[in-house]
């Protein structure tokens, strides 16, 4: 198992087939097949047998995948069987939502800190947190070891918080500015945009 | 040009390069090269020329893409040559963020109606918007033939409201809350889940 040798594009499917595994066992469901798994989240039982079949044998051909064992198991592949502290950098509405945001809980992440460059929002309350100046940014995310952050500032200032972020020891980055971000090759970026999005589905309209 | 022989991976990147070309634009560039515009989105200028030719000659050798040609024709391509309306459903602080979201301008949409179920939310002001009862969804939606959403409801609610905005003619929903949703197969849905984002990128930590 190594990471250079698994395609990111199987990576990518990891975490869907978590999310619908987590909801069948907060159902209470015990195990489940490669079939209705594909169906629940719309990739193919062959697929999602080769995809999973990359990291080691899960599955037992007739009785099917035992689901607790499967989420233990993606967990740990996904480096999630632990909590990553989080950075929200931009303290805007996007910010506050995510700084509010209730869908980190058990999925491997807690938002740590936020920030903003904006001396009005700074000292801010938002949910627990009070909104950190930019300034004081890379000093406080080097002494707590932080390695993942959120961006939500506007697209002009995204690329110098981002060249901040690595400088201080981010290595990955979760992007909601509306810009394509240059990093270094050891840093992960993922954009999250939701025009981009949008545009992708109005083609088939 | 068919809908269906081009692979749903090729249309995925097309936001991807309208994005950086328009920024590209923005700063007074005339021109690019699928190296330079590769770079600018980490993506090979080979898979990039394969990628727009399936759509036509847009390029030439040597002189490369003339930029506002390219934006015009991808636009047509992703029918964003018009503007769609979009209905947010869920006015929690998400759906707050959204109906307020900058992002969207000159990109094809336009927020056109923000509805909540909760009582307590409706006819609230959210920037320009007025937030409306979930049981007038339906038939707002169908008077305005609106067929792009974006969902912020709760994961429990998210496929029952799913299921009316199908019944009302939506087409493509952008799905925020943490749950794959069954559609039938002309309708589209793509989701934005920051938690699987993230989980992707913690895998190479």
């Amino acid at each position: 198992m190594n990471a250079n040798k698994i395609p990111d594009i199987i990576i990518g499917r990891l975490p869907i087939y978590l999310r619908a595994l987590q909801r069948m066992a907060d159902k209470g469901v015990q195990t489940t097949s490669s079939q209705e798994l594909g169906e629940r989240v719309g990739i193919s039982a062959a697929q999602i047998r080769k995809d999973i079949s990359q990291f080691g044998e899960f599955g037992k051909q007739g009785t099917g995948y035992r689901i607790s064992f499967l989420i233990d198991k993606l967990r740990e592949i996904m480096k999630i069987d632990r909590i990553w502290d989080v950075a929200v950098v931009g303290a805007g509405d996007m910010g506050h939502a995510l700084a509010r945001y209730p869908g980190f809980v058990n999925r491997g992440f807690r938002i740590a800190m936020v920030f903003d460059n904006d001396q009005s929002k700074v000292d801010q309350q938002i949910g627990e947190f009070v909104v950190q100046d930019t300034s004081s940014m890379s000093e406080a995310i080097k002494e707590a070891g932080i390695q993942v952050a959120m961006l939500t500032v506007p697209a002009a200032a995204a690329q110098e918080v981002t060249d901040m972020l690595i400088k201080a020891g981010v290595k990955a980055i979760l992007n909601y500015a509306p810009i394509s971000l240059s990093v270094p090759e050891d840093v992960r970026v993922q954009h999250i945009d939701p025009a981009t999005h949008l545009q992708r589905m109005t083609y088939y309209l």
